[in-house]
């Protein structure tokens, strides 16, 4: 993987004036044309997209991704899918291994009984235990998806160890809705198309092995960005990817965005220049976190400044150094920072600039920021 | 450095029942302990204690600090000082190099204006005339601290141009109010003995300087945690310690707190342990960061499982490898992570659980989340 980033150099892009810093821009008009575009290419290959939401936190941006075609939601725990529920959003996948105890059990039954269609992911007997203990006596039995892995080494059993686990999760009274993978090896520097072809293998033989153990598995379920149309093939039929709306440095390293599919971008002021060869902007660690893969160098990416390298970040400086001869922004310009990685980044930011060429067109919420259980 | 965490193995804190994970728990008996320790340290040396809030941005721990001893308060941002100055404390300083130009010079000038007794940073002529501009026809001058680079290398200057810029901010209008420093390589690994130094010497030439250009520096201001009680000594007159409240993994290792010194955990539940000579628990990065220094391995510390190393974070993923042998939680089991490093993990909770011996006294918001600018 090389720092596409530094090579392609992306435009900057146009920001509004009057910003107050650091602040998250939002390029509706990428973010649309990006919605469409994976629901055209997996819609061309039959197969359903269900965005995962905790890139952007945002009920606008997850029924935007529903209008440009998206067939539900995925979201990474019960507090997004509560944010969604309350949003409107009625088609729901908790794409987790949901924990359900504690004050946990009562938050998974009401969403249960009150999200029209939702379900939850499981990756072992004693999970599938608690959440039928969960749901014991409600009106409608809850819907399970069992996680497989693909080889990403996180959550998730082996193909043959799914069909125990969704026999096990039949008896105890609930729904079989499938069994999904994450090809998360993928961001690792992993080829993509290898990584995809680790989801579509690991999900057929979970499916295979569901069926001889006299079950069916509805739902085949692939996700990440870079493997996103890669693994709609075979019998996976939905993908859930979620980076792909906002973009960010590490998909554009990885091929996985085009430089003209960034809509995410951290802006912040030049706030000192008194140490000689650096300047140091107002976005620090709490605006761009210190998310950064093996294969980019800094904390992200100045397109007005291609050679300046955003090296240290404390919690409100952000330390970009100019090396000799470079460019090197002023004391009290506004410049745009592409970060390493949107998810966490977001998840910052109580809400973000909307923007089109440019120009202001809301502040939108960052709903669900924080929900992270 | 050594990982003074995996050495010293402080124990595990006694958590409460029916924690929603991954949550934040403080221990408030730990908190006032420190909060006293380091007034009472400073206070024999004769030397005033502002604490930096930009650790726990909670309007509580800011009044406790304040009554076990402390004299103000600092703040990183023009968004942590509202917060506070809207919580009822009313001697603020931001130490941070503030660039007052749109929708900032309105809030700085509301600030100057209501804030009983308030300063922010400078370290360029430029700053300094947007700061005038921005409170141009106040009813008082804004009060200013020129900042020095003890050798950090990130924000200040040199101490012969500290007198420049105070006096060109004495002829805009502005309050020379002194000169402040931040020794913050302490934290690379630089010895703290040495960085304190640093600030002691970096400041006194600094507090020369002003007084050779006729000019006088009242408050001389140090701070960082592992030179707090160091730098207490020559001209300066007061700290400015942030994180010896709530102590982390990162000062455990500096050698910064000591073990019965840590107030902060991250309460986190094991939710999978599908893939062998692993388990995962629900705190990922977007509740304990990617922050690690070079010195410690892993993502936070089990106390309970020394031996277990979390070795990768995804978004809500906490990956522990566990070494052949090794004691391992099990599924369902609630453990205490100590977190590398407690500022940027702080910003990421809207609140925290607040315990005492174990027992849960309260939830208390961390008001200025998010603020970042």
């Amino acid at each position: 993987v090389t720092d596409a980033a530094a090579t392609l150099r992306p435009n900057p892009p146009l920001l509004p004036a009057e910003l107050d810093t650091p602040c998250l821009v939002v390029d509706l008009d990428v973010v649309e044309a990006n919605a469409r575009r994976l629901a055209g290419e997996l819609d061309a290959r039959g197969v359903r997209l269900r965005p995962h939401t905790k890139t952007h936190k945002s009920i606008r941006l997850a029924q935007l991704q529903l209008e440009a075609g998206a067939s539900g939601i995925t979201v990474g725990n019960l507090g997004e899918a509560e944010v969604m529920a309350a949003g409107g959003i009625d088609d729901l996948f908790v794409a987790y291994p949901v924990w359900a105890a504690g004050p946990k059990a009562a938050r998974l039954r009401a969403l249960n009984d009150t999200v029209r269609r939702f379900a939850v992911g499981v990756d072992s007997i004693p999970g599938a235990e608690r959440l039928a203990a969960a749901v014991a006596g409600s009106s409608r039995p809850l819907r399970v998806l069992v996680e497989v892995d693909p080889g990403n080494g996180r959550t998730g059993v082996a193909p043959g160890r799914a069909a125990d686990i969704a026999l096990a999760a039949r008896s105890l009274g609930l729904g079989i809705a499938g069994v999904f993978a994450h090809g998360g090896h993928a961001y690792a520097g992993r080829d993509a198309a290898g990584a995809a072809a680790d989801e579509v293998a690991t999900l057929g033989a979970a499916a295979a092995a569901l069926r001889r153990a006299g079950l069916e598995a509805p739902i085949v379920s692939a996700g990440s960005t870079p493997t996103a149309v890669l693994a709609a093939r075979g019998e996976v039929n939905e993908i859930r990817a979620g980076t792909y709306l906002l973009g960010d440095r590490q998909l554009l390293a990885l091929g996985a965005v085009p430089p003209d599919g960034l809509a995410l971008w951290v802006a912040a002021t030049v706030v000192s220049t008194a140490v000689p060869g650096q300047v140091v902007v107002d976005a620090g660690a709490k605006s761009l976190t210190k998310d950064r893969p093996e294969y980019l160098d800094g904390h992200g990416f100045l397109p007005a400044y291609p050679d300046a390298i955003l090296d240290r970040l404390s919690d409100y400086h952000g330390v970009v150094r100019i090396p000799p001869e470079a460019a090197a922004p002023g004391i009290g310009e506004v410049v745009a920072i592409l970060p390493n990685h949107a998810c966490p980044v977001v998840d910052l930011f109580d809400s973000f600039v909307a923007v089109r060429a440019g120009k202001i067109v809301g502040v939108w919420p960052v709903d669900a920021r924080g929900r992270s259980g």
